[in-house]
Formats: C-alpha cells, structure tokens, sequence
C-alpha cells in the first residue's frame, strides 16, 4: 500500500531517490509533437485550433464562434448555482483577493546625493492567457487562483482557456471565470491552445504571459514558448510533504495524504515523523479508511508509486530533508510549528499546526494554490500578483547630477574598451544642451 | 549608413518589422549542438567541462584546479588597478548597491477575521551562478549587475563563471568580483558552463539559479535547463529606443545611437522624432563622428542592419510605436520626460531628459543594465533583487477559524469531486485534535 522507510536505513538515500519524478526520459517525444502543434497553430492559425481541438478534445467545433463562451453565460452559470455552492465559490474569491491585495506592489523613486532621480516603476502586464485543465481535472478553483491575482494586479485583458472533452461545459468553471474577472473564455486547451496564446491567431489576440496548470503537453508548449511570452512556472507532479511530531489524529494525517495522493497516480505524498508507533497509527489509518474513499483506485496506485512513510531521526532531521525536496505543499503538523518554520528553506505553501490541511489552501485560505512543484520552490515562488507586474528602471539626470555620474561612466567605459559609451557620456559633462536645462 | 523611414508611409509597418530582430530560423542547429553539450557535461562531469574549455575556449586547462580563480587572486586584482579605475569601479558598486537596497522585500503577515494567520515569507536563494561573458564582451560592469543584486538579497553562495579565451583573464572582471561579493569564481563559459551550473559537477555544486548575459549557445543552454533550475530572461541582441523632441545637440543623441550600435552588430537603435529637420541634423552628425570611433565598423554594420530614424507624426505616436516594441533601453530625451513616461506602458529602463544618456545606466547609475530585450519588457523586469529572493505562503488555522474555512472548502472540494480533500477539512471541524490546541 504505502513502503515504510527510516532515515537511518544505510540504503535511505537511494530509496528516497527513486521516489524523485519521473525523468525526461519520454519527454523527447512529447517535445516533438508540441513543437508540431505550435508550428502548425503558427502557420494555420484558427484552422488548425479548430482541427485539433475537433480531433483531440472530440468537440463539435466548425467555425470560430463554436470556441467562444460568451460572457452573458458566465454570469448565467453563477445565478445558476446552488446557494451553498455559490456562497461557497464567493467566500473563496473574495478570501483569495483579500490576500492577494497584499501582494501588489507599488513603484519608488528618490533622488540621489547629486540630484539624479532614480527609481522603478511598477505596471500590470497588458494582456494574459490563463489555462484551466479540461475534462477530469477541471477545477473551478483553478480559475480564482489563477484569474484573480491578474485581476487584482490590474491587468485589462484576462483570456482564460477551458479544454471541454466532447464539448461539455463545466458550470463551476464558467461561475469562478465569472468571480474573477474574465474577459474571455475559449474552448481550447492542449498545446495548440498555448500557440495560439503565445502568437495570436485571426481570432485570438496573443498574450504577453500564460500562467496555468496542465498536463505533460501543456508543461511542454509553455516550455517552448517561453522568451516570446512569459510563463509561470513548469508544473511537475503535485505533492505533499507532512512533518509529524505524532500528536495530530492519525485519521486527518492519513486523509491529508490522500487528499494529494487523489489527484493524480503520479502525485507525492509523504509523511516524516521520528516516532515508529505512530506511523504504524498512520498506516493502520490507511488501510481502514481507504476502502471508503471514491477515488481509492488513484489514491492506491499514487501512494504505492511514489508514497512513504518516513521515520526520521528527529523533527531537525525532517526539516533538513524537506529543504533538500524543497516540496510543493508542506504541513508542519506539530506543537509548536512557529519554531519549526525558522529552519525551513523552501517550499511552496507551509500549512502551520494541526488544523491546518493542504485542502484548506487548495480552496478557500487565501493564499494561491498554483505553486512550484518537484523542487523548484529552490528558486520559484507562488503564483501571485508580482506575476502580473512588470518594473521598469527611472533615471532621470540633472546638469549637476550626471557630472560624478558621467566621469565614473567614462572611465568604466573605457576599461571595457566601449569608447562610443565613454564619449555619450563626457558629451554631458562638456556642455550645456541647446535646450538649456 | 542608417535609413531613414516615416511612420506616414504606408510601407512604414513592413519597413519597421523588417528591423526585428532575426527570427529562429537558424536556431535549431544551435538547439540540437547546445543540447548534446549539456547531456555531455552531466554524462562526464569535470572531464567534459575541460574538454569544451580547451575546445571553445582554446585555453590550456588540463586539471580541475585549472579552471579555479584562487579569491585571493580577486583581491589582488582590485589592488592592482590604477587608482582612477579602482575609484570608479568602487563608486558604482556603491550606486548599484544603494538603487538595489531599496528592492529588497519583506515577509508580511496577519490574522483574518476568524484568527487564522496568513502571510508570505521571503528568504534569499540558496545558490546562484552568474555567467560573465568573456572574449571580446568580458565587462566588469556585468559582474557587478549580475551579482551584487544576489549580494545584496542574502544569497551565501555566488558562483561566478567567466570564460577565458587563450587563458585571458581580465583583472577588471576580477577586481569587480571581489567587489561585489562573489563566492567563487570558474573559468569556464559556454553551455558547458551553463550545464554544470544547473546540474553540478564533481567539483562545482548545482546552483537553483543562472542569471547573466551571454551568446545564442549561453541563451539557449539557460533556455534548455529552465524548469530544472531558475534563470533571468531569455536575452536577445541589445537595443535602444530614442524619442527626441528635437531640442537635444544632435551629437549627444548621435553617440547615444553609437553606444548602443557599437555593442554588437545586431544591436538596434532607433530614433524617432516628429521634426525632419532635426533627423537630418543627427544624420549629419552621424556621418561626422563615425570616422572617429574606435568600433566604427560594428557601428556602421548595426546601424545599417537595423538602425533608423524615423519622423513620426507627433510624440504620442512615437509613445506608441515604443509601447508596440517595448524596447530594453527607452530614452525620452525631451523638454518634459515626466509628462511623456506616463503613456510608456513598457520598456526595461527610461532614460528620462537630455542629459540621461543610457551610458550613464550602463555602468554606475544605480538600476541594474541587465533588462529586457527583443519586445519581452512586455512581461519581464529588469534584473533585482527580487530575482535572488523565493516567496513561501504561510497558512496557520486555529481551532476556531478553521470552521468557515473548512465548510467552504468542503463544499468546493465536492464540487470538484476531490473527496478526499473534502473530508480532510471536514475532519478538522468534526471534532478537536488529540493534542488539544
């Protein structure tokens, strides 16, 4: 069900290891066929969209409108909700922009000794495509935490991108597309849906940045258009890391495992606690509530595949070995977690205390559920409102001010050999400009 | 010697698309030769890296300590300089340094109305490379551009790699390392740099970031290991943007066009203004000075490839045609810069009035010089601090606020058919932990 291991097994090391993701091994393939998607989206445009989309999405889709979701469908899915589930769906959005609104950032300027005026400017990215996963994975809250930071960063043209396998629209998604501040929904998806973000087609304005989970496909398409647009992050496998001092209810720890283990047999659950018997209760815990879950055939497969158990040393030896995963999703499930925290060097989201389950994160805390995954919280951060931001430098010299300026220039210039740079700047020191200053 | 266009010709589109930068029709053999490069340093390791090093770089490096640069050796570079260079290098470290400071972000957090805490912690990087360009590019102003603003974030450990071709090394390049705090510094470049930077060596530790300027192989390296680990930006050909109301000496902006054109031959740099008068002052100019530079013939090689002045109907277009190329270097050389930046909605830096010449940005102006290019300031920032720090969420629920989180993700999670999820916050509202709280 779940392999058991101990820190201080001699052949730990090399046990962890092989529960690291998949390598690249089949992704040459992968590569390939993207980068003939992206190539024929290019030259082909809506034509080719509508071909893929027909043949890899079975959707009845013939001419450009039969992509598009009007806007009036949107607010159609909300009021059509279930009271609790709307209520539900408006908690979160507003919980969600709430935290986010602290994220914004804000331009600076000052002037220097000399009277120079330096500073940065800060500015929404104009347009942007957001992927929402169709068919099994398509998750409403997907949508608010992707959508909503764009929107709360100010970002004037939001166009979300929703695969519908055999053309079935999902309410919720359109509801939450709604809640954010969508200014348009397609029907797309795969790697042809990224092309045709990244470059545009007759019908599609190109983006200058997609952000959004997917599949190995839509990882790759976003790869490889990355430097012509921006992109969030490349999304691995999801997974979980649990620290455990063993005082938590073994039944919330085991659910909270599988709560990652369900989305996906290639998702990572793991729980380090340096007491053995209460990983035995973990265990136990397993095996009796795993008959009753709907998704216990993922859930199985996932845990096997990639799931431990793992008694360490100590609490100090988890946290070290958290910081060599750097994990996406990390649960300090233990006294006194404010203490723990001090030493942890990367992840993602760090869900504090007992109560706290990755499952309260994934929908209503707060703080954006898109996050580094596979070690890459090493140097990636959560999605947020930065990511819809862009900066530009402000240098602005007076007569006086670019005098020390220009000589450090000119010398530095001329170090490097680069004497039109050297004579740019002695120009500014040598007279006044005609326009008198 | 530099064309002339008006944005009134209906040819003008098709005149100013022909100066994009090179498309990437070539880069697929740079791709495949990058590629075999990277599987080869990870394949051998040290053994590898010297072989290119002696290949690429013709330098005589035959044992791993060949490649080494003793950090002794950068001190007694900086104690070397002639006093006027040391002087000038120190100043703008000290500038970069000072603009940098004001960059660095902080953790926040709070509690929500229902006692939960939510925040957002903020920790440097934990190591970082950063590439130097060698050869006939070897600038010791990149070393401070690129690794004081990882300096100043808190990152411990900054790898520095700088190839050396015929075994060159350039004190300047080494003073301005000891200068700005660099760790260790390699002489290696290249992909194969790039290779043992994102995936270690025996003798070089795996870095979470690359950062730095380099040719098409280093651009596509970082390219090809990104996911793997972070990098800055996809850099392209280095360009400048001058809009001029036509009252600035039109020497000053002639050499400002030339400082940029003298980089590289690729480089780009455009005037525009709406006085034809004007253009052809700086034309003139243009004609007078070249014979004089040092690099008059990469000069006139860029100027001719991609270069122009361009009379544009009036200032609002030019802001226009600015925002549609969102150029790296951005120089508003007017009467009123503060009035005209408001309408530029991209761009890596701005130059604002006659006397900021991008010179000044190069080198010790404060902002960093690593921007942009090739129309991505429509997405990415100019290197900063920021680039050096990662983000972690923090989600702490207590027993009483989890309750109107755990309900909502409840009914969210079953909506989204992850019951798992639902039931691990249902839990938590169920009953009370074993540890109490």
């Amino acid at each position: 069900m779940i392999r058991r291991l101990d820190s201080q097994d001699p052949a730990f090391a090399t046990q962890l290891a092989a529960l690291a993701p998949a390598g690249e091994s089949s992704a040459s393939a992968v590569a390939a066929r993207v980068a003939a998607i992206i190539a024929d989206v290019r030259e082909r445009g809506d034509a080719a969209l509508l071909d893929y989309t027909r043949e890899l999405d079975r959707a009845p889709v013939h001419q450009r409108s039969d992509i598009e979701v009007p806007l009036t469908r949107l607010q159609e899915a909300l009021d059509g909700l279930p009271a609790e589930q709307r209520g539900a769906l408006e908690t979160a959005a507003q919980r969600i922009r709430d935290y986010h609104e602290r994220q914004r950032q804000e331009g600076w300027q000052y002037h220097d000794a000399q009277g120079n005026l330096l500073g940065q400017r800060v500015t929404p990215l104009g347009r942007v495509g957001v992927y929402v996963p169709g068919g099994k994975a398509s998750y409403p809250s997907s949508v608010l935490m992707n959508a909503l930071p764009a929107s709360v960063a100010g970002v004037a043209d939001i166009t979300m991108v929703v695969p519908t396998p055999e053309g079935q629209l999902n309410e919720l998604v359109l509801a939450a597309a709604c809640l954010a501040g969508v200014s348009r929904v397609l029907t797309i998806g795969g790697a042809q849906a990224v092309a045709a973000l990244a470059y545009g087609t007759e019908t599609i304005v190109a983006v200058d940045k997609i952000v959004g989970p997917g599949n190995a496909y839509v990882a790759e398409a976003k790869r490889q258009v990355f430097g012509r647009v921006g992109i969030d992050m490349v999304a691995g496998p999801s997974e979980i890391l649990i620290i455990c001092d063993g005082g938590t209810d073994p039944d919330w720890i085991a659910m909270d495992l599988f709560s990652q283990a369900e989305h996906d047999e290639n998702a990572q659950s793991l729980l380090l606690c340096p007491d053995a018997d209460y990983l035995d209760r973990v265990e136990a815990a397993i095996h009796r509530l795993l008959p009753e879950m709907e998704r216990r055939d993922i859930i199985g497969k996932s845990l096997a595949a990639r799931g431990a158990l793992i008694r360490t040393r100590d609490l100090d030896e988890a946290v070290q070995l958290s910081n060599a995963l750097a994990p996406e999703h990390l649960e300090l499930s233990v006294e006194d977690p404010l203490t723990l925290v001090e030493g942890i060097q990367a992840a993602g989201a760090i869900f504090m205390g007992r109560y706290s389950a990755e499952a309260l994160g994934d929908y209503c805390a707060g703080p954006n559920h898109v996050l580094p995954t596979s070690g890459t919280a090493r140097f990636f951060s959560p999605l947020g409102v930065y990511d819809f931001q862009k900066r530009s430098s402000l240098i602005m010299c007076s007569a006086e001010g670019v005098r020390e300026l220009g000589a450090v220039a000119s010398i530095l210039a001329r170090g490097e050999s680069l004497t039109a740079h050297a004579r740019s700047a002695e120009m500014r020191l040598a007279k006044r400009s005609r326009a008198g200053d």
